[in-house]
């Protein structure tokens, strides 16, 4: 891909953390499949299921680790 | 979305975190499926269901993985 | 939930960390599956099945890693 | 359970800390379905299936890096 | 293998590493199946179906996460 | 098993490093199922499916974290 979409983990607040967190999960699925054709085509397969939801979820909670960490978890400044 | 869910990953108690976990994991659920009645349609596809109920639990334990490393493991101070 | 169960993930021994990290996995699931008839009847699906048990050592091991993290793994004191 | 088996992360060398990831993988297992006969009874749906190995070595690689960092790795002295 | 395909896990920014990220998965698979033949027939079979490819984006998290780990996340080096 | 076959997490290259993750994600394998002949007839249904060769990244993926770590990233000794 030649667009940036990524300058940085770093965030404002946990939930800024958090939709970067699901940024990063869609955008891992669209490297491997970039047809936005067939991504809608799938998208009740894993939308409309338990299974998937469960699975997309497992996904931006790893990630959200990454980012997490990347912000020192958003500690107050004199926590260290 | 546009409502505030997440302001701290700080907690008093582990299980306050624990139950953060929980929520996070929903949160990531209802950000691929927003949809209230869809969700509720699906509930049993994965609470009434064993392979379900451990996933759920593996998305839980990595977002609780995150906020136990956010609160130092609620190590009492001296402990460092 | 309203009875408290996890007031803190600081454990004597590695084994008491591991039997934390199994009590865990288990209230990972009972969060989204309160029922205990449910429970009940589900148990033999995953309890009696490979790939449940498999996949329940896996929130386990996911857990006893926070938890081994929350003790600095126990190591004598005057390992660092 | 009531006997002692887990008394330290702490091995000698990496191949030892390997093992002993494969032991807390199969204790994981067994804290679930504590009965030999249902477990002797399971073991060839994973043990000669290719998911099945798979996925149990997935376990053993979260394990291994719990008992990796308890073990700093086991980088010789000089290197911190 | 006997080509050289990774010198080094630094990456200028995160947009980098995460696309360091998709290589290493690639290469796991790779490693695993040489034959890029088999591989190309394959391909449909989670590039075309929402379990792999939320699976695919599973493990590209886990590699970003040691990516972002390895870059400091990236951080601006006054923040530490 | 009697062989030594893991002396060190240490590599020089992080190249070589996702080689000894692959050897590592093999010997877990291994250790649940020794016998090569069993191991043999496996192999096409995880080497021959999309599904299976995603799951074996999972793993690499999770154990190049653990020796990533280990090697402190092959970062430049002057990056700390």
């Amino acid at each position: 891909m030649t667009d940036t979409w990524l300058e940085t983990l770093i965030t404002e607040t946990p939930q800024q953390g958090f939709e970067l967190a699901i940024t990063l999960s869609r955008r891992g699925v669209r490297y491997t499949q970039p047809d936005p054709a067939v991504l809608k085509k799938l998208r009740p397969d894993y939308a409309d299921s338990a299974e998937g939801l469960v699975a997309a979820s497992q996904v931006v909670a790893v990630n959200f680790q990454t980012i997490a960490a990347a912000n020192n978890y958003w500690r107050p400044a004199t926590q260290g």
